[in-house]
């Protein structure tokens, strides 16, 4: 590969793009980001190689997309207008059901890969990128059959050299999953930072007794809002669905409390235990 | 010190027994637990020298427990009632208002702790138990100056060998707080892992798509029923209060989204966000 562009250089595009220039270390790598600030630290954290704009990307040979999902579909189709013929545009988002939709009818569309590499810390920007950060994860790739054979074949190329599991799955299915497994997660654990913060806003202290427990449940907390409140606004119908859910478990948690049925509250429990199972392999 | 009783040799009665034959290679460590292929275990591991019964106890100059806080509840007097006048009984337990309450006119008051060292892991059983678990850790003790002085210098002794830091507080405002950064965690944690399972239950393939967070967020649901539903019984109001404010703050955030108000769905978010700063040092 010769010209890559990262559009979007934080976290998730910084990673590939430090993966990139360790697997293909002749290549030449351009950074788009409408921050300039951000482009002077990839530059100098050594990702980026030059800075670029839409202009340029008519010698792009792969285009990568990492910039919040309300971006992208304003961003895409014109990305898809500036590219030649032999280039693939993929985009790295959490929702895929819009995105695929605005592009549907564009000319370019079989240039574009509809990916969700589902990797990522709680950190964002230049400095939250870190090597490896896609080994061994998954990447779910829609709507497959609608990018060209040899575009394909190349995005599939570098996701295996960064060591990724591929799973195929229609933006609708993956709109709704992802909606449980992902966005679910990040919505209690900002809700939980908030109720504590809240109620221990006078006693700092109080954070000395938090263990390593909450810790992990709140961790998710520390996101980037620039980032999740696009998601949600795009898989609106599905958060809310998983919500809706998540709110009457805990009310009826909170019922068999009040009605001194600890008995189901064990059982309760322990019917969820087998997330251990679930779990095993994930991190 | 000589003899030392661990009453339950779990995750966190077995961790202390680890650090202590490290601490105090001449020390005999007797383990009494209910299990008794547990304390087989133990001894297999090597962190228990020898089983005992509660008939022994008299000749225990240190005696912890590390038990649910219902058996506590029936145990401690039971052990109290057997201990010599020169030896200190501490509990760990997660509640410390009904324990303190319990003993609070036993004629050996003076010979117990109340403690509760704020560490531990998702798992359970002597397996669990490791070295330096209460390193670098907060450890609440309540109703100090209900000890004994001389026992009281002996246990602060143990905890600072261990590393711990400790923070003093009422049984009541130790109840109420440790309800916000910790039993609260552990519920949000079960009914998120709850809510995704019961939806995902005959599409085992979507938890391929969890990724890191979702395994941070739902960490605590692999916890013990058997150790957290007397906690939750115990501290009932405090943890109630908790969930009615959690529950209310989702259902604010799910009004957000309903209205559209996506402005106030990213000020929520960034508001969360300063638990970047509370959590430092935490982990």
């Amino acid at each position: 590969m010769n010209n890559i562009f990262i559009i979007g250089v934080g976290l998730i595009g910084g990673s590939f793009a430090l993966d990139i220039k360790t697997l293909y270390p002749k290549s030449t790598i351009f950074g788009i980001d409408k921050n300039d600030s951000n482009l002077d630290e990839a530059i100098q954290l050594g990702f980026i190689d030059k800075k670029a704009n839409f202009d340029d990307l008519g010698s792009a040979e792969f285009v990568i997309l990492a910039i919040p999902v309300d971006a992208t579909l304003n961003i895409l189709p014109q990305v898809l207008d500036q590219v030649s013929d032999t280039a693939i545009v993929i985009d790295t988002g959490s929702t895929k059901e819009d995105i695929c939709l605005k592009v549907k009818d564009h000319p370019k569309r079989r240039n574009y890969l509809a990916a969700h590499p589902i990797a990522g810390t709680e950190f964002s920007g230049p400095k939250a990128a870190i090597q490896n950060l896609y080994k061994n994860k998954t990447n779910i790739i829609c709507e497959v059959e609608e990018t060209a054979f040899k575009l394909q074949e190349k995005a599939l190329k570098l996701f295996s050299d960064l060591g990724m599991r591929i799973r195929y799955m229609n933006p609708k299915a993956h709109d709704k999953h992802i909606a449980y497994v992902s966005h679910l997660s990040h919505i209690s654990s900002f809700m939980l930072g908030k109720t504590v913060i809240d109620k221990e806003r006078n006693e700092r202290d109080i954070f000395d007794m938090a263990g390593s427990g909450f810790a992990s449940t709140v961790r998710l907390a520390k996101s980037s809002p620039a980032m999740w409140t696009p998601i949600f606004e795009q898989n609106k119908t599905n958060v809310i669905e998983t919500l809706d859910e998540y709110i009457s478990n805990l009310i009826h948690f909170k019922r068999l409390m009040e009605n001194d049925d600890f008995e189901a509250v064990f059982n309760e429990m322990v019917k969820t235990n087998h997330i251990k199972e679930i779990l095993n392999g994930i991190q």
